[in-house]
């Protein structure tokens, strides 16, 4: 689990937000210590290079940065060079963005203190996604010990309530979505009232629209939790316009 | 991080404990719902052989289980065969057991919440290992967010006051030691008043004698803690036993 990662969107050819994953990658690495020896700038002709090569137009890029090779020990090795890995995989997007809106299911966010690094260490991501996805649900929306909702397993979580968008304040208890500060630009050019702070199920519940956001799921709306209809089942005008924005 | 491991101690060629360590194994593969398609039996004549090929009496082995190679997905993938790596290692177990007690230092325990699965999602260990390494000390001991200890960054915390062990009990917020259960063991037999709860700090740092207990730390005399010296900065008479006890 020593190491961190990004994925970015790639649309007709083009990389989606590619500086900021970079500096939220850049950003990841110094927070773990992981040094590397170049300009993180060098990644944009690599992947460009790769999607040449493989004739990919959509999908995602993947990179992961690990410590680096070294006898097995807690302490961090010395003078090691950190190893990178890039995949990219060829995704149908308007085939994930699907019209009707997806179910979700709440569970106990089981993750450690620092939510806000995106380390490879997504195991209680990956449990929740897969009760989920057992529950037939697209989503698990992760429930703190206060009640309040982080985000989810792989997406951060909005609110509309009386026309005004809600999502948690980006500090060390969320990863810092870059779709979600995406949204939030665009959210502010539109003069959408917004509101970052904390929420609980019962007001998540109660909302007029939910919805989540990242990189793949771009904005997707959530019209059942835990078996509760949200916005009659129907993916709300809100969600629809953001999503709208996002590509135009 | 989605996988499972056990580190054993090899002593003049002997697995000590090792059907402590794969049942917990077993344990940790059912926690993670990893399906294993043969029994754990046979890992023992595999590492008997691995320590015969390399002529090994004494040093650790090393075995890690993970999910299996898919593509990557936060769902588990279907009908995967897990991986399985084993390594074994030369340890000086003699150079290992110190005859002078060791430096802690306390930091904040960031880990999950299901300390009592053996993941590979080490990365909160290791931060809290290296900030002891890098203040000279031999091991970090993890405080939780109501100031009680949790357990060491590879290792379990024990108290000795008034002739009594303390330690805290194993539920979700720690590991199960293998080398816990063993001491807890020795400590009935040799009739040492135990209990097991949890404690904090303070507590600690007032307590007659401070050890710690790992596969391959076995019993370590912690003397100083965040540069208070414990027992006058001396290995305890219990701590001693209870080492001697083990090795008899």
């Amino acid at each position: 689990g020593d190491g961190v990662y990004e994925v970015v969107l790639i649309l007709n050819g083009k990389l989606i937000d590619l500086d900021g994953h970079i500096r939220r990658l850049e950003r990841s690495l110094n927070e773990i210590e992981i040094q590397l020896s170049f300009n993180l700038k060098i990644f944009e002709p690599i992947i460009n290079r790769l999607m040449k090569m493989n004739f990919l137009k959509n999908g995602i890029v993947y990179i992961q940065v690990t410590r680096g090779v070294a006898s097995r020990d807690h302490k961090y090795p010395k003078s090691v060079n950190a190893s990178i890995v890039m995949t990219i995989k060829h995704i149908n997007i308007s085939q994930k963005l699907q019209k009707n809106g997806q179910k979700a299911i709440t569970v106990e966010d089981q993750r450690w203190k620092r939510r806000d690094i995106k380390t490879i260490q997504l195991l209680p991501n990956c449990i929740a996604k897969e009760k989920a996805n057992k529950e037939g649900a697209y989503e698990a929306i992760m429930i703190m010990g206060d009640g309040t909702v982080s985000e989810g397993s792989s997406s951060n979580v909005w609110l509309v309530k009386k026309n005004q968008l809600i999502t948690r304040e980006a500090n060390f208890n969320i990863l810092n979505g870059i779709t979600r500060k995406a949204i939030l630009k665009i959210a502010k050019v539109k003069n959408l009232n917004i509101e970052e702070r904390k929420f609980d199920i019962k007001e998540m519940l109660d909302s007029d629209e939910v919805f989540i956001t990242s990189a793949t799921s771009i904005v997707t709306g959530i019209t059942e939790i835990d078996g509760k209809k949200i916005n009659n089942g129907k993916i709300g005008s809100i969600s629809k316009k953001l999503r709208d924005y996002y590509f135009s």
